[in-house]
């Protein structure tokens, strides 16, 4: 199977929207790991005194969501739409968060993709002249999705080389029609691919082909090359799913070059124990809310592309023998 | 706990997107019903020769949407973007319905709201100027999501007077920028309302505060009243949820009248032994996209307000004693 051109995949916004504000709750694997320091907040366990993983998850997105608001100042009767996701069945940890932020609430699945997703269509209310702020948040929780998708790590199963670690995170951006802040200049929506992956502890082989996909459309869309991106991130491939993709793209003829990463391989260290990096839905969510954001906003990078990739599967799909299918969607941001 | 006035919540379309299609799927029991003549294609049976409910659901989906493009004759290269959603875990119907789509594809989920929370969505990227037409679907399955959320209908489980049954079926709609046809002309994107009712067997009353509460603020953000349409249909709080939507809009001294009813009374009838009517998100899509559309079409109704309902649980919340929160999405549709 090849990756193919549709066109006219990639939105151009007008009057681009600003990043106001952000906002990142982690757990404490990764306050330890190398961007420990470019957290908002970081739990001192993975429960936080709540009586499940879940209802913590839900707190740590909620704690994310509120922050960016504070760190913003604007009042919520100026938030026309809150867009949340996560991994938990029915969204669950969204759907209380909603509860608790009491704004018009659309939720978004995008497995692992949901974080450049919900930037992507903030962006277009935004942009489309149907809200003046956006409030976007994406959460996972390591011990909630690996029982959920898995097995439930007390059970101490022992992990394969290529899979990833689902990070505990939670992060936030506030989207504004004025203010200062960064720009979310373009994004491109992605399409589903298969390549027929079926193991569920090798998410990067299963989302490479649609991210490869995703990047070759935008850089087409917009005649551009992967150079005139500072950063390519990825979120999240892992090492195994980011040199998959570096190969599919070569093959299609785009050399990605040094400035394409994952925020997988980014979130954790080596002696960490994660094998091929992170995953969930929380990892491309607090690395692009704090480090990258951190970066742009510091002068370091002036164009960057955000890849979000999910592998859309669930426990049913995989005991029923089927294929993992993929998304990618992608963001630039722009100081 | 009262119902609030947050204004500002409902967008008025400056160009409204047509509906320049439509086609349902719907099973057996369905195609028995009083709406039976109003689908385009009954299965004859639940798994329509599949080898899971899962999978026969998924084809449902995929049949709804391939039709609707079908009958509109508009070649995929001009469809923008796909927007789907289903009960299962993971959206895996619509995933894998998006993956022979082979569209840009946005995951929604509202529970049983997600017709309307796409018809609102697909509204704002059309009249945002982001697409040129949108393919939206919704679907449920009984026995699938039975069998998530309860139990497995082969076990026989008696059901409870105030239960809904969950719908098989799917509807879809192809919304564009210019065609003929009825138009979707303002939307009203509901917030998380929890009454703390926790019976899973009571999705309408889970489901009526949030309900009251958008159609409340619809009408006062566009100062109107009930009278001012021809038909309001929630969709699906069942007889029991009806009745309490109707007294909580009284209270706060909306009197909702003749013209209010739900997709879920209307689609099956007394002898088909549903107790308190139909649910899933099958089920306002299908009655929506067939009969409530033919009607508006024909120049029997001129004005409908369609109010999605969405119960905002999953099994393992259930499980761990969280109570069920409700959300509502509101759609006017126009001849």
């Amino acid at each position: 199977m090849d990756l193919k051109r549709r066109g006219n995949q990639t939105m151009v916004f007008a009057n681009p929207p600003l990043i106001l504000s952000s906002y990142t709750v982690v757990g404490p694997k990764e306050g330890d790991g190398p961007l420990g320091k470019t957290f908002s907040k970081v739990f001192k366990d993975q429960i936080h005194g709540e009586k499940s993983w879940e209802v913590a998850e839900s707190i740590m997105l909620q704690e994310a969501m509120q922050g960016a608001l504070d760190q913003a100042g604007i009042p919520k009767e100026e938030i026309d739409f809150m867009l949340a996701g996560d991994l938990l069945n029915q969204l669950i940890s969204s759907n209380f968060a909603a509860r608790q932020m009491d704004l018009p609430f659309i939720g978004l699945y995008g497995a692992c993709s949901t974080m450049a997703l919900s930037m992507a269509v903030g962006s277009m209310l935004i942009d489309g002249g149907f809200a003046r702020n956006v409030l976007v948040g994406v959460s996972s929780h390591h011990e909630a999705a690996e029982r959920q998708f898995r097995f439930p790590t007390e059970q101490g199963t022992q992990r394969a080389m290529c899979a990833q670690w689902t990070v505990t995170g939670a992060g936030s951006l506030l989207l504004g029609k004025s203010g200062t802040g960064p720009r979310i200049t373009s994004a491109t929506i992605g399409r589903v691919l298969d390549f027929d992956v079926n193991d569920v502890n090798n998410m990067g082989a299963a989302m490479a082909p649609a991210v490869s996909d995703t990047i070759l459309n935008h850089l087409q869309d917009l005649q551009r090359k992967p150079q005139d991106y500072d950063l390519i991130a990825s979120g999240d491939l892992g090492m195994v799913g980011l040199a998959l993709a570096g190969d599919l793209l070569k093959k299609s003829g785009v050399e990605m070059g040094e400035g394409f990463t994952d925020c997988g391989v980014l979130i954790y260290d080596s002696s960490q124990d994660v094998h091929s990096g992170g995953s969930g839905c929380g990892c491309s969510s607090v690395v692009f809310a704090g480090n990258i954001l951190q970066r742009i906003k510091a002068g370091e990078l002036n164009r960057v592309l955000l890849v979000g990739s999910g592998a859309l599967h669930s426990s049913t799909s995989m005991l029923q023998g089927e294929s993992i299918p993929g998304i990618g969607h992608a963001v630039v941001i722009e100081a």
